[in-house]
């Protein structure tokens, strides 16, 4: 008795590294796995590499004898490329007589195979795509890609796609589209017809080939929709469910967001995907996990997010050689490497993916790994707001600054590690600037705002009643800051900021005490962010550490008669002279 | 080129699931891995399994000639268990001169292998270990334990123990020790002595073997030492400082935590360990990787979790055949299957991780794998404090109970899935109380305090200046509430929960407005658990709808002349008559 959930052997077309992950969730399950691809003169492939049986077979995956001899091994039958032969497939199910089932379905794969007819389609059932048009009179071999800057480059771009000699399906022509970024969002529909699908990420190519992928995707500013990522991840389970009726596994959809923040469907392949391989270590389960689960007939897994961030960075064939080493390194840093050589520019030899507290921490732990990179991430400027912040200081006038600059300053000197930002949000002056600002909050990863406000301070509660984000309120005295006046000591803003309805709730502190703001908001982030508990202990130990101090200097009489602190002065006996 | 961060080949003496679990995390790294154990006469096992090389050795790991195959054929050699021939891998790296590196050291092994050495040896160096005798006249195999609970049971545990067949190792007598707690930590030290520790866990045995690990240990009760897991971890990293000193590689440590929280060493393996195989999932280098790391003098990786809670089952092979499957229907839980076979009672066929956003969550995601265990979690009734709390919400009396449960009902209406408890601290009544509660609020998982307070109102304050988890403070009205009198109408208690001194925040909410405290704390959790702003937005598009009802109905004339919105009264002309 295996154990296993399931009595099904897989058969995978291709061993490469998707494979090789593949066969690595299905060992976790006792789950055998057949592997058909070529072995190497020396070496095998990287997903046999991982899987000691004898049953591998040594031949290429478009060809229709090998599949015949795989189909008859196993159960189902799964592909980690689409470029196979979809006649050999058919032919093997045919030949099965429905014994060997294979998914995705042979359909589902002709249709993504050849790029214009999934465009084709995928426009038929109303999925968004861009301007794309055939061009009959040259053919080629499918996979290569030109980007036409004027028509004089025409004859350049045929040449290189293949010139004379192109074959296979057609070609066709793309209208170039400006894009914001790109997203990936992985999509995983079962047996069952139940669709699910990971977190939107933002893909970064370079050279055509993926290069970062950043999880989640977030926007980066205020004049963004706050919704593109739940749109995106709806684009592309609608893609996969109109478009793909009969398809059973994982899917990824590449997508480009616009700089009006629409969404174009790029390409989809009907296997796990580049963009995926965050998922390992970054939520409850992974997409290779969801593969096998959803061909087998398995419930799925979750593809909630198990850490608050990630990155992925691939390790290509010309990538620098010290990666890895270097990747050992970073704390929640873990290569992947899949077994390839030789490391041919442009091959894909592995990855590493990062995991951290926050976007910021990401970032900073895959600098390293960037330092060579023609487009590093930007550096931080002390003083500055920071790029990736988890905490928003606002106020309505940067006459309140001086009241609110201790918050900044607070953040700087003890908790360095936290990202923040600082700006302006008047309710009155700029309602509208408040409603963009609180309502993008979330998805701009901001997990806390301290917002200031003297007078009427309707600054935190306008903005707690638009976003779900904690809101620290300080009341402002209003005489004590520059052009103040009719202030009551603070009083006035105190009540504004404090007596919300109930519904709302403004987390609010001591009258002018941003201070107080700036480590509430650290003790409102270490529920997310354990080691920010010692941080504040630390903190708290440092503070009783200069009452001590004190009480050793008052005992020794260390004070001067106006009741100072001073060393060298006094004793009792001085006090008020 | 590889790409491996080291050229060494690593040959391991054992292929269980250890050598199973230690060859995938080589397989990141493609560092090539060498497996010594006995072939199945069907089957490999389990480490063999997922490596296809043909250089495995068939053989005993205890076989002197079977090690000194392998030692040729490495670099480095390691264990995955400790009962392998001491002398062998002696003579292994005596004939190797010195090219064939053994971690951890072979002194280590042999000082761990016999119970009573290490025993000695851990008092020897200052560790805390039980009482113990050494029993001259008896020998067994080094493995059984019996529990002897009177005199009269002597002759029946020499019989069990292996009565007059004993041999190898001594027999040794333990005092009885009750404990509280079983207690884990798996320590790594480097090649260049660095030392680094995971987080203290709770074990769970049931007769004798491993049965749950929950990640991290918290204390239960605000009379434990809140310091538990801190000194844990420190003990643990002693024994392998002080005892150890030659050895390299993961040590796993396990611990009894007596009723007066003080800790006393059961044992020690050098080797990962089953404590740790939730490092897996929950951390952000898994045992696997870092005893890799240590012994091939790599950098050792971060041991912080990557997750709030994480829980592990171990399967065995009598456990309830549908274990998998059951766990396949549980967010966040990763079934592990070691491809043994057969299920023998007892033998550990694999384990299954579950992780979560808080300790409640990973248990409530266990329960339907304990449901056939004789000790089941303990159910949660509705109304009751729950035993795993993220929320805390205290107040001085009794008689603030009526301001302080509409937090508790908008908790439990709105927010189920957020376990809070509910009790009395008084700051003036039971100070020494309040001490204790603030200062365990951290360590037993408590991630928002929500302190209730009327008059001089020093219960939220006092108990921010103890504990660095975020406290929201509410003004009580002593009015309003039983025995009350001579209030301010709040504003007494709200200017002293409010006006903090800088370095220790209140989050102070409107007076007697308890139901924003309870919305304040879920946006405070909401950092940690994401899926909370979602629900917080649902709870705030809920009030919205409310008034636009609201807004219908005032439209349609529909409130009495007191100005109460009322159906079929009415409208502007009927006010006030």
């Amino acid at each position: 008795m295996s154990l296993a959930p399931t009595p099904k052997t897989i058969g995978i077309l291709g061993g490469g590294q998707l494979g090789r992950m593949l066969a690595q969730s299905a060992s976790l399950l006792n789950i055998p796995v057949v592997i058909l691809d070529s072995d190497g003169p020396t070496t095998l492939g990287p997903a046999k590499q991982i899987l000691n049986t004898s049953g591998h077979i040594d031949g290429s995956f478009r060809d229709a004898e090998k599949i015949s001899e795989l189909a008859k091994k196993v159960d189902v039958i799964t592909v980690e490329i689409e470029h196979v032969d979809v006649g050999a497939l058919e032919a093997a199910m045919a030949k099965g007589k429905g014994k060997v089932e294979v998914h995705p379905s042979p359909e589902t794969i002709r249709l993504i195979q050849d790029k214009y007819l999934q465009k084709m389609h995928l426009k038929s059932v109303g999925c968004p795509v861009g301007d794309f048009r055939k061009i009959e009179r040259w053919r080629y071999d499918g996979r290569g890609n030109y980007l036409l800057k004027s028509d004089s480059s025409v004859e350049a771009a045929i040449e290189a796609l293949g010139g004379g000699n192109l074959q296979g399906g057609g070609l066709y022509a793309e209208k170039y589209v400006p894009f914001r970024a790109e997203i990936a969002v992985i999509v995983v529909r079962s047996l069952t017809g139940q669709v699910v699908s990971y977190p939107a990420v933002e893909t970064v190519h370079k050279d055509n080939i993926c290069h970062l992928v950043w999880a989640p995707y977030r926007i980066s500013s205020i004049e963004q929709d706050p919704k593109v990522a739940e749109r995106a991840e709806r684009v592309a389970r609608e893609a996969i469910e109109k478009g793909f009726g009969t398809g059973v596994g994982v899917f990824g959809v590449e997508m480009f967001l616009l700089d009006d923040d629409s969404i174009l469907i790029n390409e989809i392949a009907p296997r796990p995907h580049n963009s995926g391989h965050y998922t390992i270590e970054a939520c409850e389960s992974s997409q290779y996990d969801n593969h096998l689960r959803a061909i087998l007939g398995l419930p799925l897994g979750s593809t909630a997010m198990r850490v608050p961030s990630a990155g992925m960075l691939n390790i290509l064939g010309d990538s620098p050689p010290n990666l890895v080493t270097l990747a050992l390194a970073i704390p929640g840093a873990t290569p992947h490497l899949y077994g390839k050589s030789p490391a041919r520019p442009g091959r894909k030899m592995g990855h590493i993916t990062i995991v951290g507290e926050s976007d910021a921490q990401v970032r900073e732990r895959m600098a390293p790994l960037l330092s060579s990179d023609p487009l590093p991430a930007p550096p931080h400027l002390l003083g500055h707001s920071h790029p990736h912040p988890l905490i928003s200081i606002i106020m309505g006038s940067d006459s309140d600054l001086p009241i609110l600059l201790p918050a900044a300053r607070t953040l700087q000197t003890y908790f360095p590690s936290i990202p923040f930002e600082v700006t302006l949000v008047s309710a009155h002056r700029t309602p509208l600037r408040l409603v963009k600002f609180a309502q993008t909050a979330k998805s701009r990863g901001i997990r806390c705002i301290i917002a200031g406000a003297g007078g009427a301070a309707h600054l935190p509660g306008m903005t707690a009643s638009l976003t779900s984000v904690p809101v620290v309120g300080v009341p402002v005295d209003s005489k004590s800051v520059a052009g103040g006046g009719g202030g009551l000591a603070g009083v006035d803003a105190m009540y504004s900021i404090l007596q919300m309805p109930r519904g709302i709730p403004v987390a609010t502190v001591a009258i002018n005490n941003s201070t107080n703001a700036a480590l509430l908001a650290i003790r409102i982030l270490s529920g997310g962010i354990p080691r920010l508990q010692g941080e504040m202990e630390a903190y708290l130990e440092r503070l009783g550490e200069e009452v001590e101090g004190k009480v050793r200097r008052m005992g020794e009489g260390s004070y001067d008669g106006d009741g100072k602190l001073e060393k060298g002065v006094g004793g009792w006996e001085g006090y008020g002279k």
